[in-house]
């Protein structure tokens, strides 16, 4: 049985934090074109969630996103959409100067079509506060994210991050941390264990990331993680496995468990 | 991937510490009838490997034990078959002396029936260095155990059980421990990975029982172990899961690892 959290978070159908596993497809489209091909592909398999990456597109200005935020809306109908705007240094694809990047997620925002905003811990305070504040002013949650594509940084620093993301007032949290060893991959998930015991009340996301890692994106629902990312099209990161296997292992996992 | 062993063991058509998991179906009959029937079932499932533990019959002679080998070795064609008397302090369910106990296991290993013999580590040591004797001017393999339906050990107590079975010449090595917590469950994961790399040429069957070590029994694979026990038409330990559900889970975390 996946644990729940003393007050489960709603994002139209998505319940965060209840008995269900949320897996979550990205969207990795190089442009409005093969956006409305990876969302239509994505939305007929079913995700509880739908992240639209988009740090992928080839070009990146205002009004181009907006647009492209009121076409993935229309196709998404009630299901959950996360915007992300990755940087490159934690893991994105554009070289976008922060004034830039602070520029288009504000753009994004205020079309209130996205539910969820991603935004990386590592930002500067005054970057992150002004945007949260945005976000809660057009009622979009925002889920704070730690990203490590080499290593898996100690238990302690791991849960410290969580800590600092609830400090901040994230409304769900996420880790994805790459292994090296098999023991990192299951310390990742004492990691998850621990957070959903010391953070009763905070959706997590939590994965290991590679191949290695791959156990993590279907078991970590055992441990307290809420979400899990799952690839519909194409893949967005290292390790994720094709969402309807991620869901009939996870259905074996919990209904046994 | 599943990671294999410098020289996997074969035993009729099962390769232990090979690329592929095994998946043993436990028979857990209590008479000549039900055994017929289980095993009937069990290998319509396909399994790798049957154990039969014999302890569940409510009569248990020479006699009958030697004529339900029998009808085994002819149920289970190929199929490797592991033969298990377990004494009740061991879990098992028959109330024998250990002098009868011995003369039963002796009884059976010398109709050459059954492929492997499942000895608990805890045994006084003339007891195992006697069957373990037998067993191999039967061309029988030896199969040690350690089981604890209370908790799960520390790892290097664990760690040592498998070593202690090693030295005295086990062929292969079963732990299977009860978790009180989470933390547990990937306590024993970490143990299997340790064990795999300490003995890189010990076939290793490694299992963290009840719902909440069900993970074990599909992800243990990942982590070195070889052998997964899986319910035909009843379990014989909490937390198996029938072999279907066990084999569809697996096929996806080693498919994607």
């Amino acid at each position: 049985m996946k644990p729940t959290i003393s007050n489960p978070l709603h994002v139209r159908q998505a319940e965060f934090g209840g008995p269900q596993p949320l897996f979550c497809i990205p969207l990795v489209a190089t442009n409005m074109t093969s956006l409305v091909d990876q969302a239509t592909v994505a939305v007929q398999l079913k995700p509880d969630v739908i992240e639209w990456r988009a740090d992928f597109f080839h070009e990146a200005y205002a009004e181009l996103l907006r647009e492209a935020a009121g076409e993935l809306r229309a196709l998404a109908g009630d299901t959950a959409i996360i915007f992300t705007l990755r940087a490159m240094n934690e893991g994105g694809v554009q070289n976008l100067s922060q004034s830039t990047r602070r520029a288009l997620i504000e753009a994004v925002l205020r079309t209130r079509t996205v539910d969820i905003v991603d935004l990386e811990l590592s930002n500067e305070p005054p970057f992150l506060e002004a945007l949260m504040e945005l976000a809660r002013s057009c009622d979009t949650r925002v889920l704070l994210a730690m990203h490590n594509f080499a290593e898996t940084p100690d238990n302690d620093v791991l849960t410290g991050h969580i800590a600092a993301m609830k400090d901040l007032g994230a409304d769900i949290a996420k880790i994805a941390v790459m292994p090296q060893t098999a023991d990192d991959v299951l310390r990742l998930l004492q990691v998850t264990t621990r957070a959903r015991r010391e953070f009763p009340d905070l959706p997590l996301a939590m994965m290991s990331m590679g191949a290695l890692g791959s156990l993590t994106r279907v078991a970590g629902f055992l441990y307290g993680s809420d979400m899990s990312f799952a690839v519909g099209k194409i893949a967005s990161a290292p390790g994720q496995i094709p969402i309807d296997d991620a869901r009939r292992a996870t259905d074996v996992l919990l209904r046994y468990s």
